[in-house]
């Protein structure tokens, strides 16, 4: 899994039938200090009521559906956490 | 997932017979502003309805043969939806 | 699926023998205007009667295995057609 | 597989039902020296009883959660090992 | 799959138990002239018997498990092959 911080939401129309319903959360990847980084962002299914500024935990790949209700969902990246505290140590080898 | 823009289209005559009927597009991911990105455009399957110029959602990986039709397929990049609207917010930690 | 050109063969007497009979190109990844990628070329399996220079689509990931007749292949990428045509539109948001 | 060294653990009071009881571990991927690399720190689960420090074998994808005890889990990463020893020569082609 | 030199080896005492009885070796990608690349090295399931310093050819993601005979491991990549030639042409579009 991968540690990120919502940042914004995305709305569609139409779409695949089996999404119908899931919330489409825009999730930036986070380093081990929380600040947001470089990487591309992508498009998580929210499955545990985050909010946008919230810092989580995302699923990628096949395992996301999992996360998933609806199990014909096209989905490959869930929300499966909001992160309370992360605590870590520098090391160098 | 994650958000693209679509760009061109590729045909191909011979190909996997479970790939015979499917719109391939050729997809440009996207950042939130909706510029594209330096990243490798990718041949997605269109489920849809998309068209060039059209900003997605695509799927990639094994999950994105959920959203074909043909189970059979060999496909490991399907656009799922038409985005209407994209907001987002930026954070620096 | 990614766009590619066939640059070369790889041949391997010893090998996991649900491989053996398979085809195995070596691809590269191109752009949108035909020429290769800088990015790492990959050992592809045939199943379209592929040749060196040609451009082709190739599925990567499990996926691929459906490509391949041996349902028990270890393959995690496979040519499933060959480009045609492709037709594409710069965009700049 | 990746080699890895256990950096921090991460805690969730909100998440997916089906990782309640896992521990959450962050690895940060190491080289051949040993020594941490630039590359993304990602939420693995701990499966082996792996502690802060320890250097660790880790799986990505759907098979870290063959590892893990409940196969509903929506997990994409696992410590698979503990690293008693790593012996490498270097190549030039 | 792609094509990688064996640099090494890594042993774990602790492990998952699908684990016991797998030769873990450590494989660094190769480009087409047979030089090691600068991408991170992973760890491999020997499936044939492979030595350091030979060539290789490795499957990586799920479809790595179809290489290795207990059907439960949490494998991610696996090598399938020893490479007896490699021929390749270069192309500039």
């Amino acid at each position: 899994m991968e540690m990120g911080i919502v940042v914004g939401r995305v709305t569609a129309t139409r779409k695949d039938e089996n999404l119908v319903g899931t919330k489409l959360l825009i999730t930036q990847s986070i380093g081990l200090d929380g600040t947001p980084l470089d990487s591309q962002p992508i498009i998580t299914v929210d499955t545990v009521g985050a909010g946008i500024g919230e810092r989580v935990i995302f699923v990628k790949g096949s395992m996301a559906s999992r996360a998933v209700i609806n199990k014909d969902s096209p989905v490959d990246a869930a929300i499966v956490g909001i992160i309370d505290n992360l605590e870590c140590e520098k090391f160098k080898g």
